[in-house]
Protein backbone atom coordinates (compact mmCIF):
# COMPACT_ATOMS: atom_id res chain seq x y z
CA UNK A 1 0.00 0.00 0.00
CA UNK A 2 1.46 3.64 -0.79
CA UNK A 3 0.93 6.02 2.07
CA UNK A 4 -1.56 7.95 0.23
CA UNK A 5 -3.75 4.49 -0.47
CA UNK A 6 -3.09 3.90 2.68
CA UNK A 7 -4.30 6.94 4.54
CA UNK A 8 -7.70 6.96 2.73
CA UNK A 9 -8.36 3.46 3.08
CA UNK A 10 -7.67 3.44 7.04
CA UNK A 11 -9.40 6.70 7.87
CA UNK A 12 -13.39 4.67 6.23
CA UNK A 13 -12.27 1.63 7.87
CA UNK A 14 -14.43 2.74 11.22
CA UNK A 15 -17.56 3.77 9.01
CA UNK A 16 -19.42 7.01 8.90
CA UNK A 17 -18.72 9.77 11.23
CA UNK A 18 -19.87 12.70 12.48
CA UNK A 19 -19.02 16.43 10.54
CA UNK A 20 -18.62 19.47 13.06
CA UNK A 21 -16.73 22.64 12.03
CA UNK A 22 -15.07 23.76 15.28
CA UNK A 23 -14.94 27.44 16.10
CA UNK A 24 -12.68 28.81 18.24
CA UNK A 25 -11.09 32.48 19.02
CA UNK A 26 -7.63 33.18 20.25
CA UNK A 27 -6.90 35.85 23.28
CA UNK A 28 -6.39 38.59 21.04
CA UNK A 29 -10.11 37.52 19.04
CA UNK A 30 -8.68 36.25 15.61
CA UNK A 31 -11.10 33.34 15.24
CA UNK A 32 -10.23 30.07 13.88
CA UNK A 33 -12.33 27.34 11.87
CA UNK A 34 -11.57 23.81 10.42
CA UNK A 35 -13.42 20.20 10.61
CA UNK A 36 -13.63 17.72 12.14
CA UNK A 37 -15.01 14.16 12.02
CA UNK A 38 -13.75 13.18 15.07
CA UNK A 39 -16.37 13.89 17.40
CA UNK A 40 -18.19 11.67 19.95
CA UNK A 41 -20.25 11.11 22.65
CA UNK A 42 -19.32 11.07 25.99
CA UNK A 43 -21.73 11.28 28.71
CA UNK A 44 -25.17 12.62 28.72
CA UNK A 45 -25.04 13.50 32.39
CA UNK A 46 -23.14 15.90 32.38
CA UNK A 47 -23.07 16.34 28.82
CA UNK A 48 -20.28 15.68 27.56
CA UNK A 49 -18.17 15.60 24.28
CA UNK A 50 -14.86 14.26 22.67
CA UNK A 51 -12.71 15.69 20.25
CA UNK A 52 -9.57 14.23 18.43
CA UNK A 53 -7.15 16.12 17.54
CA UNK A 54 -4.07 14.77 15.72
CA UNK A 55 -1.17 16.82 16.71
CA UNK A 56 0.51 17.11 12.98
CA UNK A 57 -2.71 18.32 11.36
CA UNK A 58 -3.56 21.66 10.32
CA UNK A 59 -6.89 22.13 13.15
CA UNK A 60 -3.88 22.75 15.53
CA UNK A 61 -4.80 25.93 16.16
CA UNK A 62 -8.36 25.11 17.13
CA UNK A 63 -6.07 23.27 19.89
CA UNK A 64 -4.08 26.15 20.84
CA UNK A 65 -7.41 28.44 21.16
CA UNK A 66 -9.42 25.75 23.34
CA UNK A 67 -6.60 25.60 25.84
CA UNK A 68 -5.93 29.58 25.71
CA UNK A 69 -9.60 30.54 26.19
CA UNK A 70 -11.18 27.11 27.59
CA UNK A 71 -13.80 27.75 25.29
CA UNK A 72 -15.03 26.32 21.52
CA UNK A 73 -18.33 25.93 19.03
CA UNK A 74 -19.31 22.72 17.23
CA UNK A 75 -21.33 23.57 14.49
CA UNK A 76 -23.12 20.46 11.86
CA UNK A 77 -22.35 20.92 8.28
CA UNK A 78 -25.14 20.94 5.73
CA UNK A 79 -24.67 20.37 2.02
CA UNK A 80 -25.51 24.01 1.69
CA UNK A 81 -22.22 25.11 2.84
CA UNK A 82 -20.28 21.17 2.37
CA UNK A 83 -17.97 23.03 0.06
CA UNK A 84 -17.06 26.25 2.38
CA UNK A 85 -16.89 24.04 4.96
CA UNK A 86 -14.44 21.74 3.63
CA UNK A 87 -12.35 24.20 2.17
CA UNK A 88 -11.60 25.92 6.10
CA UNK A 89 -9.41 22.71 6.17
CA UNK A 90 -6.85 24.73 3.98
CA UNK A 91 -4.01 26.22 5.89
CA UNK A 92 -4.91 30.02 5.66
CA UNK A 93 -3.09 32.77 7.30
CA UNK A 94 -6.58 34.72 7.98
CA UNK A 95 -9.76 33.35 9.35
CA UNK A 96 -11.29 30.89 7.88
CA UNK A 97 -14.65 32.35 8.14
CA UNK A 98 -13.89 35.23 5.92
CA UNK A 99 -11.39 32.83 3.52
CA UNK A 100 -14.54 30.31 3.20
CA UNK A 101 -17.43 32.71 3.12
CA UNK A 102 -18.59 31.09 6.58
CA UNK A 103 -20.23 33.69 9.19
CA UNK A 104 -18.71 34.13 12.27
CA UNK A 105 -21.39 34.79 15.27
CA UNK A 106 -20.80 35.82 18.64
CA UNK A 107 -23.43 35.72 20.85
CA UNK A 108 -24.37 36.38 24.75
CA UNK A 109 -20.76 36.45 25.74
CA UNK A 110 -20.01 33.19 24.74
CA UNK A 111 -16.20 33.53 24.06
CA UNK A 112 -15.63 30.99 20.77
CA UNK A 113 -18.10 31.87 17.27
CA UNK A 114 -20.92 29.88 15.59
CA UNK A 115 -21.19 29.36 12.32
CA UNK A 116 -24.24 31.27 11.09
CA UNK A 117 -25.16 28.64 8.59
CA UNK A 118 -25.44 26.07 10.96
CA UNK A 119 -28.54 24.83 12.00
CA UNK A 120 -27.37 22.63 15.15
CA UNK A 121 -24.66 24.64 17.22
CA UNK A 122 -23.42 23.98 20.47
CA UNK A 123 -20.98 26.13 22.85
CA UNK A 124 -18.30 23.83 24.43
CA UNK A 125 -16.02 24.47 28.33
CA UNK A 126 -12.94 22.57 27.88
CA UNK A 127 -12.99 19.99 30.56
CA UNK A 128 -10.57 17.71 30.13
CA UNK A 129 -7.29 16.95 27.80
CA UNK A 130 -6.10 13.18 27.46
CA UNK A 131 -2.48 12.56 25.77
CA UNK A 132 -2.74 9.04 23.57
CA UNK A 133 0.35 8.03 23.71
CA UNK A 134 -0.19 5.51 20.84
CA UNK A 135 0.47 7.86 18.10
CA UNK A 136 0.33 10.99 19.79
CA UNK A 137 -2.99 11.91 19.38
CA UNK A 138 -4.74 14.11 21.75
CA UNK A 139 -8.33 13.55 23.06
CA UNK A 140 -10.62 16.81 24.31
CA UNK A 141 -13.61 16.43 26.67
CA UNK A 142 -15.58 19.67 26.48
CA UNK A 143 -18.90 19.96 28.51
CA UNK A 144 -22.02 21.21 26.53
CA UNK A 145 -22.77 24.85 27.67
CA UNK A 146 -25.30 26.05 24.65
CA UNK A 147 -27.15 24.59 22.14
CA UNK A 148 -29.12 26.34 19.10
CA UNK A 149 -31.22 23.67 16.80
CA UNK A 150 -35.06 24.39 15.50
CA UNK A 151 -37.84 23.22 17.57
CA UNK A 152 -39.10 21.29 14.85
CA UNK A 153 -36.02 18.88 14.67
CA UNK A 154 -36.18 17.90 17.94
CA UNK A 155 -39.14 15.44 19.22
CA UNK A 156 -41.12 15.12 22.07
CA UNK A 157 -38.98 12.48 23.36
CA UNK A 158 -35.58 14.35 23.13
CA UNK A 159 -34.41 12.55 19.56
CA UNK A 160 -32.95 15.04 17.47
CA UNK A 161 -34.03 14.47 13.59
CA UNK A 162 -30.69 15.12 12.34
CA UNK A 163 -32.09 14.18 8.53
CA UNK A 164 -34.42 17.19 8.79
CA UNK A 165 -31.38 19.69 10.18
CA UNK A 166 -29.88 18.36 7.37
CA UNK A 167 -26.45 17.27 9.22
CA UNK A 168 -24.02 15.58 7.19
CA UNK A 169 -22.57 12.69 7.54
CA UNK A 170 -18.47 12.25 6.55
CA UNK A 171 -16.63 9.05 5.24
CA UNK A 172 -12.59 8.85 5.35
CA UNK A 173 -10.74 12.36 4.27
CA UNK A 174 -12.91 14.21 2.00
CA UNK A 175 -16.48 12.59 1.50
CA UNK A 176 -19.94 13.85 2.38
CA UNK A 177 -22.98 12.37 2.29
CA UNK A 178 -26.86 12.84 3.65
CA UNK A 179 -28.37 10.02 5.51
CA UNK A 180 -32.00 9.07 5.28
CA UNK A 181 -33.35 7.10 7.81
CA UNK A 182 -33.75 3.49 7.67
CA UNK A 183 -35.55 3.20 10.99
CA UNK A 184 -35.69 3.78 14.97
CA UNK A 185 -36.30 1.07 17.23
CA UNK A 186 -37.31 0.88 20.72
CA UNK A 187 -35.05 -0.44 23.55
CA UNK A 188 -34.33 -4.23 22.78
CA UNK A 189 -35.73 -6.71 25.39
CA UNK A 190 -34.81 -10.60 25.42
CA UNK A 191 -38.15 -11.66 24.96
CA UNK A 192 -39.63 -8.93 22.79
CA UNK A 193 -39.37 -8.54 19.03
CA UNK A 194 -37.85 -5.38 17.32
CA UNK A 195 -40.46 -2.99 17.18
CA UNK A 196 -40.46 0.58 15.08
CA UNK A 197 -40.25 4.34 17.26
CA UNK A 198 -42.03 6.52 15.17
CA UNK B 1 -35.51 17.68 30.68
CA UNK B 2 -36.55 14.27 32.05
CA UNK B 3 -33.77 11.86 32.16
CA UNK B 4 -35.10 9.90 29.35
CA UNK B 5 -35.55 13.17 27.12
CA UNK B 6 -32.00 14.44 28.24
CA UNK B 7 -30.35 11.07 27.38
CA UNK B 8 -31.92 10.89 23.89
CA UNK B 9 -31.30 14.38 23.42
CA UNK B 10 -27.41 14.46 24.43
CA UNK B 11 -26.83 11.14 22.28
CA UNK B 12 -28.05 12.93 19.26
CA UNK B 13 -25.61 15.73 19.17
CA UNK B 14 -22.50 14.76 18.51
CA UNK B 15 -23.77 14.14 14.45
CA UNK B 16 -24.04 10.73 12.44
CA UNK B 17 -22.10 7.48 14.21
CA UNK B 18 -20.76 4.93 12.74
CA UNK B 19 -22.28 1.73 13.77
CA UNK B 20 -20.39 -1.74 14.57
CA UNK B 21 -21.32 -5.32 16.04
CA UNK B 22 -18.31 -5.71 18.33
CA UNK B 23 -17.62 -9.42 18.31
CA UNK B 24 -15.63 -11.05 21.43
CA UNK B 25 -15.31 -14.53 22.76
CA UNK B 26 -14.65 -15.32 26.53
CA UNK B 27 -11.39 -17.77 27.17
CA UNK B 28 -14.24 -21.00 26.83
CA UNK B 29 -15.31 -19.85 23.40
CA UNK B 30 -18.43 -18.16 24.15
CA UNK B 31 -19.29 -15.37 22.01
CA UNK B 32 -20.77 -11.66 22.36
CA UNK B 33 -22.29 -9.82 20.29
CA UNK B 34 -23.01 -5.86 20.98
CA UNK B 35 -23.76 -2.64 18.59
CA UNK B 36 -21.20 0.56 19.67
CA UNK B 37 -21.83 3.56 17.72
CA UNK B 38 -18.44 4.63 19.46
CA UNK B 39 -15.97 3.55 17.26
CA UNK B 40 -13.88 6.18 15.53
CA UNK B 41 -10.12 6.45 13.49
CA UNK B 42 -6.94 7.06 15.80
CA UNK B 43 -4.27 6.81 13.56
CA UNK B 44 -3.49 5.26 10.14
CA UNK B 45 0.14 4.34 10.69
CA UNK B 46 -0.28 2.22 12.76
CA UNK B 47 -4.34 1.49 11.76
CA UNK B 48 -5.84 2.17 14.94
CA UNK B 49 -9.41 2.70 15.96
CA UNK B 50 -10.86 3.69 19.31
CA UNK B 51 -14.15 2.01 21.00
CA UNK B 52 -15.66 4.09 24.02
CA UNK B 53 -17.22 1.55 26.08
CA UNK B 54 -19.21 2.90 29.01
CA UNK B 55 -18.93 0.71 32.14
CA UNK B 56 -22.43 0.94 33.25
CA UNK B 57 -24.06 -0.39 29.58
CA UNK B 58 -24.93 -3.48 28.44
CA UNK B 59 -21.69 -4.41 26.52
CA UNK B 60 -19.37 -4.86 29.13
CA UNK B 61 -19.11 -8.52 28.58
CA UNK B 62 -17.22 -7.04 25.14
CA UNK B 63 -14.86 -5.05 27.25
CA UNK B 64 -14.34 -8.25 29.58
CA UNK B 65 -13.24 -10.17 26.79
CA UNK B 66 -11.23 -8.16 25.35
CA UNK B 67 -9.28 -7.61 28.10
CA UNK B 68 -9.53 -11.60 28.44
CA UNK B 69 -8.14 -12.10 25.08
CA UNK B 70 -6.58 -9.58 23.62
CA UNK B 71 -8.96 -9.63 20.43
CA UNK B 72 -11.95 -8.15 18.93
CA UNK B 73 -13.72 -7.60 15.55
CA UNK B 74 -15.74 -4.83 14.55
CA UNK B 75 -18.72 -5.28 11.87
CA UNK B 76 -20.41 -2.80 9.71
CA UNK B 77 -23.76 -3.21 9.76
CA UNK B 78 -26.06 -3.05 6.79
CA UNK B 79 -29.96 -2.38 6.80
CA UNK B 80 -30.88 -6.16 5.60
CA UNK B 81 -29.88 -7.13 9.01
CA UNK B 82 -29.71 -3.77 11.50
CA UNK B 83 -33.29 -5.27 13.22
CA UNK B 84 -31.10 -8.29 14.43
CA UNK B 85 -27.71 -5.97 15.10
CA UNK B 86 -30.10 -3.31 17.26
CA UNK B 87 -31.72 -6.51 19.21
CA UNK B 88 -27.66 -7.49 20.16
CA UNK B 89 -27.99 -4.56 22.16
CA UNK B 90 -30.63 -7.01 24.58
CA UNK B 91 -29.23 -8.34 28.02
CA UNK B 92 -29.36 -12.17 26.94
CA UNK B 93 -27.94 -14.92 28.91
CA UNK B 94 -26.64 -16.76 25.77
CA UNK B 95 -24.78 -15.65 22.91
CA UNK B 96 -26.36 -12.45 21.01
CA UNK B 97 -25.40 -14.31 17.67
CA UNK B 98 -27.34 -17.20 18.53
CA UNK B 99 -30.25 -15.34 20.09
CA UNK B 100 -30.50 -12.78 17.63
CA UNK B 101 -29.83 -15.34 14.62
CA UNK B 102 -26.47 -13.82 13.18
CA UNK B 103 -23.74 -16.04 12.38
CA UNK B 104 -20.46 -16.35 14.17
CA UNK B 105 -17.18 -16.69 11.67
CA UNK B 106 -14.32 -18.23 13.13
CA UNK B 107 -11.72 -17.59 10.28
CA UNK B 108 -8.03 -18.09 10.28
CA UNK B 109 -7.00 -18.58 13.39
CA UNK B 110 -8.55 -15.26 14.40
CA UNK B 111 -9.41 -15.69 18.11
CA UNK B 112 -12.19 -13.51 18.13
CA UNK B 113 -15.80 -14.04 15.85
CA UNK B 114 -16.90 -12.06 12.89
CA UNK B 115 -20.27 -11.52 11.82
CA UNK B 116 -20.92 -13.23 8.80
CA UNK B 117 -23.80 -11.23 7.66
CA UNK B 118 -21.40 -7.99 7.41
CA UNK B 119 -19.55 -6.93 3.87
CA UNK B 120 -16.92 -4.92 5.74
CA UNK B 121 -15.48 -6.92 8.89
CA UNK B 122 -12.12 -6.32 10.81
CA UNK B 123 -9.87 -8.17 13.59
CA UNK B 124 -8.28 -5.85 16.05
CA UNK B 125 -5.69 -6.36 18.73
CA UNK B 126 -5.92 -4.66 21.82
CA UNK B 127 -3.39 -1.88 22.49
CA UNK B 128 -4.25 0.54 24.54
CA UNK B 129 -6.81 1.26 27.18
CA UNK B 130 -7.55 5.01 28.83
CA UNK B 131 -9.87 6.20 31.70
CA UNK B 132 -12.25 8.92 30.75
CA UNK B 133 -11.63 10.20 34.92
CA UNK B 134 -14.54 12.67 34.18
CA UNK B 135 -17.39 10.20 33.78
CA UNK B 136 -15.60 6.42 33.94
CA UNK B 137 -16.19 5.60 30.60
CA UNK B 138 -13.08 3.34 28.90
CA UNK B 139 -11.48 3.97 25.72
CA UNK B 140 -10.00 1.53 23.92
CA UNK B 141 -7.74 1.28 21.31
CA UNK B 142 -6.89 -1.51 19.30
CA UNK B 143 -4.68 -2.27 16.18
CA UNK B 144 -6.43 -3.11 13.33
CA UNK B 145 -4.84 -6.40 11.94
CA UNK B 146 -7.27 -8.31 9.52
CA UNK B 147 -9.46 -6.22 6.64
CA UNK B 148 -11.88 -8.09 4.70
CA UNK B 149 -14.09 -5.32 2.35
CA UNK B 150 -15.97 -6.60 -0.88
CA UNK B 151 -12.89 -5.67 -3.67
CA UNK B 152 -15.04 -3.45 -6.01
CA UNK B 153 -15.98 -1.34 -2.80
CA UNK B 154 -12.29 0.25 -2.67
CA UNK B 155 -11.43 3.07 -5.13
CA UNK B 156 -7.84 2.70 -6.60
CA UNK B 157 -7.02 5.42 -4.34
CA UNK B 158 -7.91 3.68 -1.23
CA UNK B 159 -11.14 5.27 -0.41
CA UNK B 160 -13.46 2.46 0.80
CA UNK B 161 -17.32 2.66 -0.65
CA UNK B 162 -19.47 2.82 2.34
CA UNK B 163 -22.46 3.80 -0.05
CA UNK B 164 -22.31 0.78 -2.02
CA UNK B 165 -21.15 -1.40 1.19
CA UNK B 166 -24.34 -0.65 3.07
CA UNK B 167 -23.01 0.29 5.92
CA UNK B 168 -25.70 2.49 7.57
CA UNK B 169 -24.58 5.24 10.12
CA UNK B 170 -26.69 5.94 12.93
CA UNK B 171 -27.92 8.79 15.18
CA UNK B 172 -28.65 8.84 18.93
CA UNK B 173 -29.68 5.81 20.84
CA UNK B 174 -31.86 4.10 18.52
CA UNK B 175 -32.33 5.36 14.84
CA UNK B 176 -30.45 4.09 11.96
CA UNK B 177 -30.02 5.48 8.52
CA UNK B 178 -28.42 4.85 5.42
CA UNK B 179 -26.00 7.55 3.63
CA UNK B 180 -26.53 9.37 0.25
CA UNK B 181 -23.25 10.31 -1.47
CA UNK B 182 -23.38 14.43 -1.51
CA UNK B 183 -19.78 14.97 -2.88
CA UNK B 184 -16.01 14.23 -2.82
CA UNK B 185 -13.66 17.34 -2.78
CA UNK B 186 -10.13 17.23 -3.46
CA UNK B 187 -7.64 18.29 -0.46
CA UNK B 188 -7.94 21.75 0.16
CA UNK B 189 -5.59 24.52 -1.09
CA UNK B 190 -6.03 28.49 -0.09
CA UNK B 191 -5.51 29.79 -3.70
CA UNK B 192 -7.96 27.12 -5.49
CA UNK B 193 -11.41 26.28 -5.95
CA UNK B 194 -12.76 23.62 -4.36
CA UNK B 195 -12.57 20.40 -6.63
CA UNK B 196 -14.95 17.43 -7.55
CA UNK B 197 -13.13 13.76 -7.19
CA UNK B 198 -14.69 11.51 -8.98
Amino acid sequence: MSPYFRRNFINCLSGFKSLNLVGTADAEGQTNLAPFSQVFHVGASPALLGLLVRPDSVPRHTLANIEATGFYTLNHVRADFVKEAHQTSARYAISEFEACGLTAEFRNGFPAPFVGEAWVQMGLRFAERHHLAINGTILVIGYIERVQIPADCINPDGFIDLEKAGSLTSAGLDAYYEAKKVGRYAYAKPDQPVSEIE
